[in-house]
């Protein structure tokens, strides 16, 4: 690991907020909110699932305030094609409320929907410059993996548009990767700054903690990858019990008999491993010696035995929403409602202390 | 005159649709619609008057439908002080009224008063990619202007919002100078890219077209440099005769007895005889023959007076209106709201072309 000081001094540093934040967490959530979303771009697969949403119901179940965003425009920061967003919003709110997302509990909005949200990108954007933008690394590393030369200027300014996504809401939690702490410090420094320059040290805006979780990284299928759609390496939520159970028959392993939780030498049995880990909360070693020399066609079967009973539920509740999909709308329609009502009263703020008001 | 050829070839085509639009405005105004506006930095000076406001009036007065943009979010684009903007926006408000731009006729509104409008920023900046943003000459010269070297990234980004601005409305006359063409090819850009891309080529946002004005530039009293507050050098709206006066007297010739018009050579000699000019809608040279050899201190007892008198009834009107500043600030409400009717429709356009509707 050759990464240059600064970066892992920031890193450390947030981690160690982090920590004190699991800390707080644990022993009470009250004052927190939490600020997370996804891009709609169709349905979600267990890779989503153990990485993300799993703890963000968890995070919502020991009562944090949960603002959930369907970034909409986010599908076009690197695409020239939207596609069917409709669908694609209409999946992932399915995906959501079956994973146990609670509408009475948590508020789900899409950008598109909120115009007093994307205003805060013009006072926002004055607080940053263009080699700051530049600099930002997840950004370069979306250029790269959208292939394009050009840098779109939605993508550029997309950090910007995320800051207005946490701070209208006053979210304080956002749970993420390390990849995305970039976002939550330039967030950090857009809320810094604006308090400063037109606020007069007024804390109008809280710099927002990440939250950066144990969840693992579950690999595609094929063992090389990130579980990702477009490779078709995934088990999605979706799916049925025979397709799922294919879909694990199909992954690739390797020929030693003897199963050992070794993701470095290993990585694709440890994947299946993880994946087994995580329905029945056990570690991966624990599993590993169970199956011992029984060879990766007996790791393939539990695993796929045991994924299927831990999406049970979570299936039959989608199949459920899967038949009312105008509920779902119904249910982002009303967080969109009160999404508009706080991101007014924000830009209400934010226009009084510019000076503003006509 | 070394410009690039496409530069060239570009202006050539600016300026032959600029023709055909002064001809349309002459024969039939109807359809037409003009975006126009300021950043709110305090009050007008007759390098204000003489070079924009009055051709606006006067297109207004023909019968073209005028939006007036007070254009508060770009004070922030290259300084990091606000300042009074209400204070500026009064004045603004005071200047544009007193000249004659007319609530019954024209429609006022502010940046931040608008969230549908900015909220346009988003799919637009999809549109553009970083190297666009950046070559813009303009805002290159904008930020050499403000002595800055790092570009901020509202300023990089205002052709952008700019093209909100002109295309939320429906604007299809743009009055502009000539370095402001290549906001509005930026626009126009964005609007095809828009129409094509999301819109299957309906044509939602329409082109428009930059009104090139044979408004003169007048220079500061100190004749090097255009009319600008910050450098004194000006002659305000709001300021009365003697002050003129005064002003005007102490402005910078030469200690040639003779009065030409010869703007390369005697540029302050000849920018006291536009001014008299615009005042008495006569030519530079005529004026300059009935002074003769009468000298600069005639020229500028002259000029002095015909300024005085044209701003008479301006500054007439000016004086009553800053009796009642709640007044200005209730037409500025209006045309927010206005404004915001207006934006809302266009957006939920955007939003039902984009296939964002849940």
């Amino acid at each position: 690991m050759s990464e240059p000081t600064s970066t892992r001094t920031s890193y450390d540093t947030s981690q160690r907020r982090s920590d004190e934040l699991w800390e707080k967490i644990q022993k009470d959530p009250s004052g927190l909110r939490m600020l997370t979303g996804d891009r709609p771009t169709g349905a979600l697969h267990i890779g989503h699932y153990f990485g993300s949403l799993r703890n963000r119901v968890r995070l919502q179940d020991v009562g944090i305030e949960t603002w959930v965003l369907v970034a909409d425009y986010q599908v076009i920061t690197d695409r020239e094609v939207i596609g069917d967003i409709r669908g694609s919003v209409r999946e992932l709110l399915t995906d959501y409320l079956a994973v146990g997302l609670d509408p009475e509990r948590s508020t789900f909005f899409a950008h598109s929907a909120v115009p007093a949200l994307n205003q805060l990108m013009l006072p926002f954007l004055s607080l940053v410059t263009q080699p700051e933008l530049e600099r930002n690394p997840t950004v370069k590393a979306e250029l790269a993996a959208a292939g394009k030369s050009a840098m779109g200027g939605l993508l550029l300014t997309y950090p910007v548009h995320q800051a207005a996504d946490i701070l209208f809401c006053g979210g304080n939690v956002v749970p993420v990767g390390r990849d995305q702490l970039p976002h939550i410090e330039q967030t950090r420094v857009i809320a810094r700054r604006f308090n400063e320059r037109y606020a007069d040290g007024d804390q109008v805006f809280i710099e927002p903690d990440a939250l950066l979780s144990e969840a693992p990284t579950i690999l595609g299928l094929d063992g090389e990858h990130k579980m990702s759609k477009s490779r078709g390496n995934t088990v999605m939520l979706r799916m049925d019990e025979t397709e799922t159970a294919k879909k694990i028959k199909k992954a690739k392993t390797d020929s030693e008999r003897v199963i050992t939780y070794d993701p470095e030498n290993r990585p694709e049995v440890a994947n299946l491993l993880t994946i087994a880990a995580q329905c029945l909360d056990r570690t991966p070693e624990s599993i590993a010696e169970e199956i011992g020399d029984k060879g990766s066609g007996t790791l393939k079967v539990m695993t796929a035995e045991v994924l299927n009973e831990h999406l049970a539920p979570i299936r039959a509740r989608r199949h459920e929403l899967e038949q009312d999909p105008e509920y779902l709308f119904s249910v982002l329609r009303a967080g969109n409602e009160r999404a508009n009502e706080v991101a007014d009263a924000t830009l209400a703020r934010v226009r009084e202390v510019m000076g503003m008001v006509y």
